[in-house]
């Protein structure tokens, strides 16, 4: 299959916004910028056997190489609008090509945002996405916009992703024992490390409420920790606060949960920090946006990241962020 | 070198513009996009042993990165403004980043072009930059816009990085000899190959003069063929007017020369489409950009590339697009 033909079978599926001046098939995409919005820009790369296991489905693949540049824009607050692909292959599979844009395409209508172009080379499967949104000038959030006193706040669940990697045996776990991993839920978990659902529209609404914000990939304590140097603050944060999922409870003892919770990467849950006073407004967001909202601490003086438990005892996780599997 | 320090060793290094909101080292980058300009994107990817040989020196492979993006944001006839880029390693080796970004960056500054974001991954040697430009509304070149009759112009000259290939033995020549390498002016051609330069100040002055651009990566008759389908018409080459430089014309006899010309990749000159009215603008601009612009044909009815020698007697390449090599 030639470049050409490749492009031909994405430029068929893909649909397209009326902001789109010209789309997939010229030497480059021309594309409308509101005049009362600023341009987000965010670019992932995922390289097989680092970024996903080699037997992750195609689908998967094709979700999560979206996912995780739409985590990005949701952390900035912005509203997804384009995206541009990089596909390397090694080789001619149209039927991997298809599953792969089903699951690409799936989620990029659920967000609305339009594939306009890109290129496909011959190589290791490696996929390059890069994403385009749109902010109010001066609404973008930032990492560096924390106060000392603010709430820190968590979307959904933490440490699915790395637990499932770790039942799989694809980690590097550590003292970290499964257990068992036929009785274990690793399918609900393997959803989560495959399938991550950008909080979009939660990013969105924060832009009225949170003073910063990122998204979880590398795992709290280290994504975390890029907030506290960017705003000079530390963060104190109550392990016991920390949601987990059913399943991520019924697979791990409490020890082991907390540091896949603390230190697990590939959430891509927002972590954000707003004022006390903004309190009721994430309870209303969490109601409206059907999302969990959970308080896990909040920013102090200091330049890191600090655990304590339910006994206010300090609680350090084992490892402060998780370096990528590989095959 | 953890990520974070590879992207610190980055973002000491970029320059900025007036116009990046947040650059470097959050979730995404902000950008201000005038409102009198449409946003012009383009994504290429090049990978370690396909688009370049594998003892490419790590300048050129940052120089030719971006040049090949460069190139694209020219056939559009875009102002260049903000790329992103995507870099993947095998492994830990500062003074090799350093060097790559002596070559993206030396590139970079010449155009004005700001690095505002990417991300670095561990993996095989891949280099995905994805740049942005700047157009009037509606003035973007494209493919689809030539008219019967349009002249047919290249800038600079054709088939020298493909004729640095075949000296080195990298390319599939078929039955093109190269004569003794260390008596050939290999090393100029290889200057073709490994630092192309693109043609930005041309392609914006285009944007007044003609109908239709392309850049050519994959080879004239592959190239200039997107241009016939795209426009629904045919072009009608005289292979003796193709410009060959110096160098290939001392290093290959006059058939495999017209061959690297019409079908050789990795040239990144511009090829347009313009009415021979504007044939008194085209020259001035020649004398205004210095760079060779050079008439070589018209568009016809039909829908495909063909070829007349000095004799009106037809010709044809042995190839109409060259195969990407390998090391």
């Amino acid at each position: 299959m030639a470049e050409f033909d490749l492009i031909e079978r994405i430029r068929s599926r893909v649909g397209s916004r009326a902001d789109v001046v010209l789309g997939i098939g010229d030497d480059a995409a021309v594309v409308r910028v509101p005049a009362d919005r600023e341009l987000v820009i965010c670019t992932d790369t995922l390289n097989a056997g680092v970024h996903f296991p080699l037997d992750t489905a195609p689908f998967d693949i094709g979700w999560k190489a979206l996912a995780v540049n739409l985590s990005d824009l949701a952390a900035m607050g912005a509203q997804p609008a384009w995206c541009t692909l990089s596909l390397s292959m090694p080789g001619d599979d149209p039927a991997w090509l298809d599953s792969f844009l089903d699951g690409f395409l799936a989620l990029a209508g659920q967000h609305g945002i339009a594939l306009i172009g890109g290129d496909t080379t011959r190589g290791p499967l490696s996929i390059g996405v890069t994403a385009h949104g749109l902010v109010e000038p001066g609404r973008a959030l930032q990492r560096g916009g924390a106060q000392m006193g603010d709430d820190i706040w968590v979307s959904g669940t933490l440490g699915d992703a790395a637990a499932a990697l770790v039942l799989m045996g694809k980690a590097d776990a550590g003292a970290i024992a499964g257990g068992d991993t036929n009785a274990s839920p690793l399918a609900e978990l393997r959803e989560r490390l495959d399938r991550p659902q950008p909080r979009v529209a939660v990013g969105l609404a924060l832009v009225a409420v949170a003073h910063a914000a990122i998204d979880l990939s590398d795992g709290l304590w280290s994504d975390l920790g890029h907030v506290c140097s960017a705003s000079g603050l530390g963060a104190l944060v109550e392990v016991d606060a920390l949601p987990a999922s059913a399943s991520l409870s019924q697979g791990f003892a409490a020890d082991d949960r907390r540091t896949l919770q603390a230190s697990g990467g590939d959430d891509y849950e927002l972590c954000f920090t707003a004022p006390p006073s903004a309190r009721a407004q994430v309870e209303a967001l969490k109601l409206q946006s059907g999302t969990a909202l959970t308080r896990i601490g909040r920013m102090v003086a200091g330049t890191q990241v600090a655990g304590v438990d339910a006994d206010d005892a300090p609680w350090e996780p084992e490892r402060t962020g998780w370096v990528h599997f590989s095959d």
